[in-house]
């Protein structure tokens, strides 16, 4: 386990609705992280959490903590969450690209938290007080207020998102080799002069279709469907010119 | 408007759940993206979302189609979101971070779209062959499958999403001017002095106390705070001693 998914504690101050709960929790499950830890949550909407579906393992192992100090006891960094609004910020404020590599170099050693406020109400400035910095997602001023359950998703993508992993490239997408290419033209060729496409008049016509081939930038499976249609096409070709 | 903005469309093909679709309305909302289509949504899911709070503009003027050819017709880069599963992808499949360059450099001239699948089935082979390319949100394997919502926020946010934005510092932040660390210390000092925590065979004990006040990292704001605290101190100190 490394330590930025064994650090990290997602701490929801007072969440009322159960989906949204459940919504950080399958976003925790989803990127990785184990730790969810609620403060003062609605009773009924805890119990109806732990039934949703896609996180069992992080909502069975959430802790429920009667205040947020004693949330984030453990924690050497607590960031808290904020649209800001129409509020001054008392706080450094970070937006969310600029706070990863702070987060992850916290996470390194110590125990940190994010903390989410209340779905109607965020984070109050009691709350902020026991905060030692802030994110902001960047959102439009003239509608700043996120979805709990997509603001921690959002959150936690931010920290593992990784520019440098390396690019996927399936097996079908391997891209062809010029030899590849070159049978496939003159397979196409061999088809356009038997169709007439190509008439002795026809200058420089080569060149032309072998560029048209080449800006295809066919992978190596797809040139071998456009050989076999070529294929069959001059096949029927063939046989239609042998029946005259 | 520009560009990114006014030319992408978020195309959720066979949406089931109201609250999902309210949820990718907001998402756009937030991050300022207008044009939602919805393929072939259950009736009753599309209704009860257009009553859905904070995305009110979005949802209204979001357009419904048949099939997915219809909705992405007049879009020139056509993007599938996959956790892909145990599917061998078929085609290029960019991890999220990777792909926020190449949708932006589209969406300078032309319309794209943004595809998402049901959240049951997620996109289905059909829809996948109308797709020019695949996103991957890099979940974990073990629960790759990521909630409707919180997929579509990420993958604006993505987008939007700008490492060069500058730095808010708020007003309270300014970090204080070295003569008012001076002048915090020597408050400081006169107090350890009068209260006895200092006393004439300390030594060095001013070079440690300027350390330890420089050490604070303090704002402008939060020294005159500390000068505030210590002079009230250092009255009561005085006033004590002349009582006596």
């Amino acid at each position: 386990m490394q330590p930025l998914w064994d650090h990290l504690r997602v701490v929801l101050v007072s969440p009322r609705n159960p989906l949204n709960i459940g919504a950080a929790a399958r976003a925790m499950s989803n990127f990785g992280f184990r730790h969810l830890r609620l403060v003062a949550p609605y009773d009924l909407a805890f119990r109806e959490a732990r039934s949703a579906v896609n996180a069992a393992a992080v909502l069975e192992s959430a802790e429920v903590f009667p205040t947020l100090p004693e949330a984030v006891a453990d924690c050497t960094l607590v960031a808290g969450t904020s649209s800001l609004g129409p509020r001054e910020p008392k706080h450094v404020v970070h937006r969310l690209e600029h706070a990863a590599p702070l987060l992850r170099a916290e996470a390194a050693a110590n125990p940190l938290a994010l903390v989410f406020g209340s779905e109607k109400f965020g984070l109050g400035n009691e709350d902020l007080s026991y905060c030692h910095c802030l994110l902001r997602i960047p959102t439009r001023e003239e509608h700043g207020s996120m979805n709990l359950g997509q603001a921690v998703a959002l959150c936690l993508y931010e920290l593992i998102r990784d520019p440098e992993a390396p690019v996927l490239t399936p097996t079908a997408a391997r891209r062809a080799e010029a030899a590849d290419l070159h049978r496939l033209t003159e397979r196409m060729l061999e088809v356009l002069r038997r169709s007439g496409y190509i008439n002795p008049r026809t200058e420089s016509i080569e060149d032309k279709i072998r560029r048209l081939v080449w800006r295809l930038d066919l992978s190596a499976q797809d040139v071998e469907i456009w050989l076999g249609i070529f294929r069959q096409v001059q096949w029927k070709l063939d046989r239609e010119a042998g029946q005259q």
